[in-house]
């Protein structure tokens, strides 16, 4: 159930509510939104009577929420929520771009790879400075001085940062240096994380987990929301079935369920979910014409010498010619690359 | 190991090939092809050397298979099978659009939809007589009937008629009435009615069964080619995974790595992998961006009396709308829909 | 919704019944029952009143029915089925292991491997003369001759004698040699051959498909009681998931949700999910602690000859020290290996 | 590649194999062991050859690993692990219960369930302090002050305590009242808590990811190995598949695939698999008759106002009569329950 309150609402009618919830040995939970403000009740186990609330004075609508989530619901939030990052908005009809080495190797590195993507049209770059690897033997990401080698790939080319964040304590460094926080699939259901992340004042990409249904990805999302960041976006990149022909299987349907159920712009890494190159382009188009609101795309211009998934990464000049086949379809489907904004948040 | 003669070989070295192979106690398989005949080895454990036979008269050359199919794959045909159906050719660059309803319900309704994807331009009818359901108290379709109402459509319409083959016992029906017969992904591994669809003269459609990997469905499409009939396409409609944001999970990475491994042409049914009619435009428009040959579209004007499916299947109009779109993305991307070719199978 | 008539009503009260149920533009569906006789309607979307139905003279009962299957629940026979092979019972509290070659391959191979299971305490035998191959290159069985095999060790050893059903064709064949047909995993939902099943006179015994869900597998044993054949059994011989360990993953835990929801009783094949011979005795004895009815073992004195399945097939000797774990587990639970019935059905 | 020393050694001998790894561009990691010291060596795609170093003196033997992990494996460490965890011992032949509460509610509540489980026999006792939840609005566990009725409980009961480390902020507290330290599934990749808890002094037991590979699995085990923990056990608590029957897939399966592969003890919660309680009992018997070395049973006296997974708690009736069946099991296939051990790790 959530009690949607009026815009005009008193302290004193919220309070009524939250005693009433109370009373019923359930537990409010007040959803501060733009509008107004929403009280979550959670802790019965079956359906509530919409009538118990909604004749009391400064309520709105009662409304039954047979979904688990809230915040993150076409419910308590209509209108497309957009995200801007520097100059771009990503939400919004025009399709970003990121683009960008799987790992941070090196200064030359960065730069090389950071300048061919901005040439090509990217919108965003990135790189990974910490990295989560299956094995401990594994390259693990050159850390802080990853992050620094990013600010001066940026500081150089203008374009935003988005980078990986995997624990609790280097939260702090990549907030400091990163325009986006990324969410890895392995940490979507990591909530001390995600409160944590929850609380800054950055964007935050949140990949779906390799076994996460849409509920619950859309409930980690409500974690990042419900302690106060609305700067959300998904990135779908495969899910875990039993086909052994790609490393994952890319859930491109999952694109146009998001936009329905949720307001959250939905974006598209098909690297990883097809882990070879040929298939890249493919999957790209493909979820641009799904609708998605972005693509997070894997270039390196030394593929057989990065540290790091250098068999799924595109070479500068593929990834160019890739940018012209996404123009043209965006085109063909009256929309177009992202642009510019003018001024901030519209 | 495939052992591939020389065009002009005589059949006394084929003889000798054959003798060796079994004097190895391994199984030759005499394998006729457009230019000449392969042997396919079966009953190695291990590689063989192919030096045991490259030298041999009458040999061209022969070739480590590290893929259990080998007609189905591009070793043995490097050049895109091209399926001619009507005036149609399945395979080429123009994208093919399969349009019609879900089942044969009755004359009326099967001329309604069959003018109505005519118009909006799909290049062939599809509706189901002989219908498989999983509960035996469902509308089983109305068969021998239906195949007659479908080909009274065709009749009226021009349409070439695509429609499921069930089973043995009715398969001589299906094939005196259709133009393509349908295997069914739920029969893609039901090797004795294969065999004997390998037998006939028209195309086969064979869909992926619901947790059928690439090699199996290509081995599945063996059958079909090794019993002598190469009008074979596939068809992508979804895979059984764990997410239940939609009734299957639609593979569309899987059109790149047929193109790559097969020279079978792959077309795509969105409608019964997501489910329901709001998303299959979403992803008919991402298949044909991922490069599928084409799809293959529920319509059904009256979707609210449909006898199956009718939550899945599009209205005309929304078709005709979806089909504009089609033809953008095509044409974005250097193709266009197929239009009727001037002779035969090139 | 189920219609139960009470056992005594007349023809005229059950057609009443019928007459409603159409004028609510409803299909009923007349299942002849052990006691009485049962209406199963289909056609309705959402829950229809049994008040409708519960006030009619003739009428026991109205029930409504959440599951799809109404013959195979427990809502419409709650006592467990029991099926009469040979002198055995399945689905009893005694054990019933079927044991032998995955493949018939020769009268020796078969007479060997007949007598060493019979030895080792087995209740039937098992051995395939139509085999199901991914391949079509791969050794398919000996067919007819194949059955022959198995009649004669039936009648050497007394056991009866399991053997796969591949289709139509071969039907009456296989009908006229086992005393048990089996459908196998990639035959679950082949409904026109279920039909046929369903009118024979011998028990059939149906494997889960690799993709079933618990509802599509009781669908499928639906098709065989509906069309008059009520000695049915389950068998579980694991699903497809993404697990590399094992060829499959053993769903055990489909055994206490079969008892629960189904009168029809239920063995696993652990030889096929597992297949590395090292797992089958382990998997072996967990099914029987999970509650299965009986267990499908492969067994072979050769492997490495075995033309199909090898790996997987228990040496003789350890199939006997198996049996010994089996029995003592069952003791351990209050139960043992099944013994001869002194009479029929009970 | 794994390089064993001689258990006799020199520095300079480890010395020279080192420099002779970085010499081919690779990457030694120096493992340390109980009677010795190996070396793994990274970054070689393909395979490297065991003579360039099993002549170097100092070396025992230089084996080829293909599988990924090192440490987890059998070749690196013959005999099994066995986890001292207060008087018991997990990994030897008596197998291990823990059993209490999903959640700690109260100081009354985890007294009540833990003289309940002690006077069934169990061994230790379960309570999450700290709760992972879908859902930030659910219930999150009484955090600090749970771990202080846990260590109430075992100062009563002298059971060892289990509970799970949510993340880095809370290891200290959970490492100074815990006994055991549970990793839960989605956890199991959070590569950065797996390091922290390498370093500590208690066992861990480290549950499978809901889509881990074996393999990803033991990786992650690794992590803790490779930190220098070496009393890591391994939890089996079912995956995700398409199946609906239950709320997840128990696969008992990768019990006998562990125990070949790897020298951790492997114990199942069957509870968190099934997730109703009719079913926790035969998946439970059934994980002992597969081979595992314990078992983690939900058990609860008054569920339906548990504030956590009530219905899949067993009543401490039903567990005092399953762990009866348990024993019965056991010693019908030569084991028994674990009996408190004379002295230390053996």
């Amino acid at each position: 159930m959530l009690i949607l309150m009026q815009s005009e609402h008193t302290k004193k009618q919220l309070e009524a509510v939250l005693a009433k919830v109370r009373a019923l040995k359930l537990k409010p939970h007040v959803i501060p939104g733009k509008q107004s403000v929403a009280v979550g009740i959670t802790g019965n186990s079956g359906a509530l009577d919409p009538h118990l609330f909604d004749s009391m004075e400064g309520v709105r609508e009662a409304v039954r929420v047979s979904k688990p989530y809230k915040l993150a619901g076409r419910d308590f939030q209509h209108a497309d929520t957009v995200v801007p990052v520097g100059k771009f908005r990503l939400g919004g009809p025009g399709l970003v771009v990121i683009a960008g080495p799987c790992a941070v190797e090196s200064e030359e590195q960065m730069l090389r790879i950071a300048r061919a993507v901005k040439k090509a049209g990217a919108h965003m770059l990135r790189g990974g400075a910490f990295k989560p690897r299956t094995s401990p033997y594994a390259f693990q990401g050159l850390g802080k001085k990853g992050l620094q080698l990013l600010a001066a790939a940026r500081k150089e080319t203008g374009l935003p940062v988005v980078t990986e964040v995997l624990d609790q304590r280097s939260l702090a460094d990549v907030a400091e240096y990163a325009d986006v926080l990324q969410v890895g699939a392995r940490n979507m259901q990591n909530f001390a994380l995600l409160k944590e992340l929850g609380q800054i004042k950055k964007p935050v990409m949140l990949k779906r987990g390799l076994s996460a249904t849409l509920d619950e990805w859309l409930m980690s999302a409500e974690y990042l929301l419900s302690e106060g960041n609305k700067d959300v976006f998904l990135c779908e990149r495969g899910i875990r079935a039993f086909s052994d022909h790609a490393r994952n299987t890319l859930d491109l349907n999952v694109v146009p369920a998001v936009k329905e159920l949720s307001h959250l712009p939905i974006i598209v890494d098909p690297s990883h979910a097809v882990g070879v190159r040929a298939r890249v382009a493919p999957m790209a188009r493909a979820a641009v014409a799904a609708g998605a609101h972005g693509l997070m795309i894997e270039v390196h211009d030394r593929p057989d010498q990065a540290l790091c998934d250098g068999p799924q990464a595109l070479h500068p000049d593929d990834f160019a010619s890739l940018m012209r086949d996404l123009a043209a379809i965006a085109g063909a489907l009256g929309r177009d690359m992202a642009s510019p904004a003018l001024k901030g948040r519209g």
